[in-house]
Order: structure tokens, then C-alpha cells, then sequence
């Protein structure tokens, strides 16, 4: 962080500048550096490795469309996995179903979570919801180990430079794959097709390998890289154009509804051509 | 432009940097600064006073949806006229129309046009074309004075700060309204609802005053300010929900089909509230 600006470079000829007010909390946690700043224009702002996690400002796109996608998806999602996700955001999200009965939430890094609660209690509202099981413990030996069987899972996690690298790998889905129900489903963030397109086919290679339905779906979220994000489901039995549930019953949501859930499975030809060449 | 990187400062706290490999031309116009750089990683780009207008790269997204969504909500356009896009490539994606038989290109700056058919072969390449008739000419006398009436009118136009800025008046908007036909349509790109939000509910408004239908739609463009970027549709009788075409005469497109046509229309419900909350 050099002067009152951070900059995150994206590839090698690509950079964003945030102006920032102050820096609330820096830390080195035990799997990464932490920061919290407050920005000019965009709240209050959570950085990991220096790489933007979440802006109070737009922080909702995020973590509506990882979580009411796939929820809305499902006709009855009662027990839901969060893998990653120690911000809270997505967890906020998913309490938001009523059928839902229990939520485990996987996060390796207790600090976020922590720094969570002290900078952003907008975002980890949840965590005080009874019928969450907060786990401080590795996503990849979670999924392997626990006897639980889920509806919907969700990989909320960081790029994978850091601690999240292993969440990227054909085992990991493999394990997810074991631990949901005969007709679960998964939800991952899969980066920008533009600027980390091999992360991006990478992950469709490998769910589209596990899983009989792979679908990826987009949104713009102007704190992330630039152009469209994309989250990709891999999915045991519903399609997610046959929308289970009517999401009007979610009450104000600010970027998901049902319109947004249909358009955002509309993939560009451009981007659809990276999936086919998919091998 | 320093060292060998360009920076865009789109508001006070947010900036965006570009590796550049070399400088190919720059001029001072009569109208705007005009830079051709060579990229890192976007291929060759246009700059008009310091704002990044086009790259090789990802071209193609903004202007197949200024173009087709009018073209194809339209049943027939035959006669077109296009306000800006001296760079030509709004003008190659309406030449893929058979129906047109005339397009008129109404473009300020000259240098603009010779500009791009000295650097960009590729995206100015319907110069040539025997059904256009170029005018260098002010966008907002010619909609004033021609005798000539449009099914569609297209303005591809800069960012409203140098000799775009009465491109984005109410009284424009009138003359263009007067010289289309009884079942005519424009279409205008109307900036970042994000980060130019001001501007995107003033076209809206203003558009909005003036013709019986108003309509806005969203493309990613990796290139441009970061998140959503806006058009703006004003129709006298067609309903862009309605597609009078299919877009399968087409031939190749890599962004537009009819799906992306129906899903660009599906606006979040946090930018639908900025327009509602437009008086």
C-alpha cells in the first residue's frame, strides 16, 4: 500500500487503484496478510494477500448471486455446506430460506472471520443464527471426513494463490460430490473468464468431469476485475433454468430475482466458446 | 501517459492502469486529444483525451450491443444513421443487416475516421461499403437540419465531457426524435449506471420525456469502467422484449444472439430503482 492509494494488479498489464481513507487493521494471519480499509468512494473494504475480498458497497452482487442461484435451485435445501465464506456475506444469504434447518460453515482462517465480526456487522449478522455450526478448519479435510449429507454446497473462496489452492482441485469436487445428497448441488466462484480464463476452464473441466449438469452463470460486480464474473454449478439432478422455487418469498433482495437468475445462465458466444473448447 | 503505462482516474478514488507496449501515433485534433497505443495484453487501442475508447481485444462486445439490439428489435431497418462511431465499428456491425440500404455516419473529428482506417483495418472496415454516405460533420446540427427520416438511429458517442457533451441534451434527444419514422427507434450508449450514475438517469430521464417507450439494457465490457455498462433504447412503437427478428441471419456474432438480446433486458433490481427513482 504506497501513499492514500491500494493497487491491485490484476495481470501483468492490468491494475486497479482504490483511494482509500484510512487502514483500520492490518494483520499477518497464519495463512495470509489481512487488511481492512476504509475506501473513498466504496465503504469500508476487507483485503486478503492484497487482493480486494469484499467492498461494503457492491459486497451484495457477490453474495447474492453465489447463494440464491443455487438455493432458489434446489426445491428444498434444509442442510446447506459454506466452504470459505469466514466474511459471513454468503452465510447472511442462505439464512435467508426458510426451509433451511442447518448450515455448516467451513472457514480455515479464524481471523477473517473475527475481523469480520469487529469491522463489518452488516455482513456477519449470521453468525449468531442458531441454526448455524461455525467449523475453524481446512475445507479439504472437512469434506472428506464429515458424515453429514447436504442439499447445497457452496465454495466461497478466495483466488487460488493463497490458502484456497486446494479447493481448485478435481479431488476436492470429488469429496463434494460424495458428501451431497442424491440430488445436491454445488456452487463455486470461478473467477473472471477474461482475465483468469484458465482458472475459469479449469474449474468447468473438472466439475463437468464429476458432476452430470455443469452451468456456469454471470454477473458484473464492479469491485472485481472488470467485464463479467462467473460462478460455475455442478449439479446431481435440478436444472437451473427450471427455476424449484419462486424467489419472491426472499423479501428485498438488491441484485437477485427471478429475471436475473434466468438472464444470468445467457452466456455470450465468446464465453460459451471457452467451455466447448473444454477437453 | 507515464512510463510505459496509461492511467485512467475514472472518479476521485478509483483508476485503472494499462501496460502499454508502445505509443503508435498521438495528436492534438481540432476537437480532442487522440492517442493509438499498443497494448500488453488488449491488442491496439484508441484513446480520445485520455479515455480508453476501444481495444482490439473485446471491441466486438460493445459494438455488436449498440448495434443489434436496435437493429434486430426493428422488423425492418432500412434506412440507418449513426451519431460518433468514427472508428467504424458500429457502422460493420449494421452493414451485417441485409434490409439496410442506407446508412448515413455523422462523425465530428476526421481524424477519428482516418485514425482508425490507418490502425484498425479490422474494426473500419466498412468505410468502404457503397450503401454508407459519411458526413464530417456536428452531430447536433445534422439531426437538426436533414430532410432525411430513420427506422433506427444509433449514437455511439464519447463520454460526456469533450465534443460529446450536447449529445446528451433533451433538445437533442427531440431532433432525433422528429427524424425518425412513426415506427422508429434510437439507441444511445448511456455510460456506467456504477460509476457514471448521474449521467445514466439523466439519458434515462431525458430519453424517457421524449419517447413513448424507454428501455434500458447491460452488457460487461472488460475494457471500460468496471461492472454493468448501460444502453439506453427509446422507441416509438416496438418493444425491444419482443424481437421482430431472430438474430440467426446474422452469421458469426461472438456476444449478440437472442438470448443475450431477451437477458440484457433483465435489469437488477438496483439499477431498476435508479430509474424509478428518476422524476
Amino acid at each position: 500500500m504506497t501513499g492514500s492509494w491500494i493497487c491491485e494488479k490484476h495481470t501483468e498489464g492490468y491494475a486497479v487503484k482504490w483511494k482509500i481513507k484510512d487502514i483500520l487493521h492490518e494483520e499477518q494471519t497464519r495463512y495470509q496478510k489481512l487488511a481492512v480499509v476504509d475506501t473513498l468512494e466504496w465503504g469500508k473494504a476487507l483485503l486478503l494477500d492484497d487482493a480486494l475480498q469484499i467492498s461494503e458497497k457492491d459486497e451484495f452482487i457477490y453474495h447474492e448471486m453465489i447463494s440464491h442461484v443455487g438455493m432458489c435451485t434446489h426445491p428444498c435445501p434444509e442442510r446447506v455446506l459454506i466452504i470459505g465464506g469466514g466474511d459471513g456475506g454468503t452465510l447472511r444469504e442462505v439464512l435467508k430460506h426458510q426451509q433451511l434447518n442447518a448450515v455448516d460453515l467451513v472457514e480455515i482462517d479464524e481471523r477473517v472471520v473475527e475481523n469480520s465480526k469487529r469491522f463489518f456487522p452488516a455482513i456477519s449478522c449470521g453468525f449468531t443464527d442458531r441454526r448455524l455450526n461455525l467449523h475453524i478448519a481446512d475445507g479439504v479435510h472437512f469434506v472428506k471426513e464429515t458424515s453429514f449429507r447436504y442439499d447445497v454446497i457452496i465454495v466461497d473462496s478466495s483466488d487460488p494463490l493463497g490458502p484456497a489452492t486446494p479447493l481448485f482441485n478435481l479431488e476436492f469436487y470429488q469429496d463434494v460430490y460424495k458428501i451431497l445428497k442424491a440430488d445436491g448441488l454445488l456452487v463455486v466462484q470461478s473467477e473472471s473468464p477474461i482475465f483468469y480464463g484458465e482458472v475459469f476452464r479449469s474449474v468447468y473441466r473438472q466439475i463437468n468431469t464429476v458432476f452430470p449438469l455443469t452451468r456456469v452463470f454471470l454477473a458484473p460486480i464492479a469491485t472485481y476485475v472488470s467485464g463479467p464474473w462467473s460462478f460455475t454449478m455442478g449439479s446431481k439432478k435440478y436444472n437451473p433454468r427450471e427455476l424449484a422455487k419462486k424467489p419472491a418469498d426472499l423479501g428485498y433482495l438488491k441484485y437477485y430475482n427471478e429475471g436475473i437468475h434466468r438472464a444470468a445462465f445467457c452466456l455470450p458466444p465468446y464465453i460459451k466458446e471457452m467451455i466447448l473448447s473444454v477437453r
